[in-house]
């Protein structure tokens, strides 16, 4: 068990919950927003930024890392902290789900998976105590053990329930391959879409003595309503003081349906992936300011909003920014809307203190239909 | 002439000048260095960047907003400041130099310029009336006259003289053109490297009541030593009163130079060019963060920069952002070089005022050698 990492639920609203996170990096009011820095460092935004924007704690990606600079360099320089100049809380994952999406030629069994680098073309192999090692290096507050994820398909049980037993063997390895008193690790509860899988996994999970538990997997596929119902069972059976993590998930309705379940912590790259492309959300719903409606539109993206765009450019400035190609217009579209993320973070801990909850998950539910 | 254009200068060491410009848009120290907003944005930087960087002035395209998105919209916003959210001063050039570089079936003749507009193939004319109309509608502080700008050749003498002559009438018109009294337009000199010429277009421009005047068609093939003769000629027969701006220039013993022989005023876009490719002006000369060697460089760019980047990074995470293609990296080198070239006008402002300008400039050039 890591030596600095401690977590308190301090209100309740239903099975919402809201809770003080204290890792070595700093405190995080939950649940929180994870802002992306897949390669160290968000998509286009600085580090000072974020402060002001609400972000309390980053995620780093350990396959992005591990290709390039190498955990080696960002070691020398004193772990994530000492590399990038992000002083706060970081959280890296395990690096499994990049590797099988994203590198050449993968080989998995069940002592790991081989790759090709695809920045290099050589061979190289992550296992769960090679991911473990690489995140000890790397430093963050919490790493993720690393687990299998596959697709959610029709009919994949067999294959879905085979990777959910290796996860859980894999993640008893990870376990003992640990070496850091000062870093927490999480296991991740898999199963794809079948309910049964996932309990049984979280039960197994819950069994090994993470500082945390995380749904993987999901946003695959699957049906609101289902994911909601899944994460409501998984939570069933695992313990309420760990806190809890939904991976990979961030839009404004993923975020307060899982909430409303219990959720604690969150990381997805729509805020900023959607920004780049224009795609702003607001208090009124979502927009694209690109939209030629808005070429003489010198309101704010989003007349309820305090971020750096919103207080001091119009929308038709924007839209001409990204008309001509301008890359402040995806950086201030990027700062909306992890500001806006951010804030219906901090809207949500203040609503679930104040036993209000419900009524900010129906509105933003609303702006979604 | 403009009612809200002053400029007084305060300190001489030499030839070199301090001085106060006053426009509508504030108080401008001179010598100052405007940074380059082609399509209405510093490329990569907020303006709320600019004025911890030192930034007092902006300067835009007037082709590039004619454009996209036209001059209808920025006035509509309320003119530049209104369109952008940079409330402090701004210039725009003529267009004159961009619509011949950059528009499609450019046609030369007295009367103004034909072309095909790059974004939708329309034939567009520029004139000396229309350029000042467009940037009456802009709203800069400053405008500048309408010139005829070519390249400098050998053999190109009467080509040259004959764009020096037309570009002198040209002024006239855009004189004659003005209705905005909060708007000052300065003229251009130009006459290639040949120093009878440049010295004849300086009386005539000097002669027609502009608030200030330009060096226009440098850097384009001139050696420095000849520039900085030529600025001398030139100041000699124009009024010392008004200000004295050198456009398009803006490597740093290019500004010293020009600083030591009394220009005022500055535009570049090297610093923010040059950063977009890895090439950071320090304290201790040029280098390209880029390279290799600087891959466990644990430094800051500069141990001599108080910029963003160099408070909170080193070369290694800076040189891993451009490695991986994070535009993080481009803007943290912007903010950089801009900070740098900001610094060193207020240095020399500093140094003019202490008499102690010559030791500045020595420094400079000993780092360019």
């Amino acid at each position: 068990m890591s030596e600095t990492f401690d977590f308190q639920t301090v209100a309740h609203d239903g099975t919402a919950r809201r809770g003080l996170l204290r890792l070595g990096g700093g405190l995080v009011e939950t649940p929180a927003f994870m802002s992306v820095a897949t390669y160290g460092a968000v998509r286009g935004v600085g580090f000072d930024d974020l402060p002001p924007l609400g972000a309390q704690i980053v995620l780093a990606n350990t396959f992005h890392l591990h290709e390039r600079p190498g955990e080696d360099i960002v070691a020398a320089a004193g772990g994530l902290r000492g590399f990038t100049g992000w002083k706060g809380p970081w959280l890296t994952d395990s690096g499994g789900f990049q590797v099988t999406s994203l590198a050449d030629r993968v080989r998995l069994d069940e002592s790991g998976v081989t790759f090709s680098s695809p920045v290099d073309g050589r061979r190289r192999e992550l296992t769960p105590e090679k991911a473990i090692q690489i995140q000890e290096a790397l430093g963050a507050d919490i790493a993720m053990a690393l687990d299998q994820v596959v697709p959610i398909t029709p009919d994949g049980r067999s294959e879905i329930e085979a990777a959910m037993e290796r996860s859980l063997r894999w993640a008893e390895r990870c376990q003992q391959a640990r070496t850091r008193p000062d870093q927490a690790v999480f296991g991740i509860v898999q199963g794809g879409a079948d309910v049964d899988l996932r309990v049984r996994s979280a039960r197994a999970t819950g069994s090994l003595g993470f500082e945390g538990h995380a749904h993987g997997g999901l946003g695959l596929g699957e049906e609101r309503a289902e994911r909601r119902a899944m994460i409501a069972e998984v939570h069933g059976v695992l313990a309420a003081e760990p806190p809890r993590y939904l991976m990979g998930l961030g839009r404004p309705e993923d975020i307060v349906d899982a909430i409303a379940e219990g959720v604690d912590l969150f990381d997805c790259v729509v805020p900023t992936r959607h920004g780049r492309h224009g795609l702003v959300f607001t208090s009124e719903g979502p927009l694209n300011v690109k939209n030629a409606r808005f070429k003489d539109d010198f309101g704010p993206l989003d007349p309820d909003c305090d971020c750096p765009a919103c207080r001091q450019h119009h929308r038709a400035y924007i839209r001409h920014l990204f008309a001509v190609g301008e890359r402040l217009g995806p950086r201030l579209t990027s700062l909306h809307n992890l500001r806006y993320t951010l804030r219906l973070m901090q809207r949500a801990r203040q609503a679930i203190s104040e036993g209000r909850f419900p009524a900010l998950h129906r509105e933003i539910m609303d702006l979604a239909r």
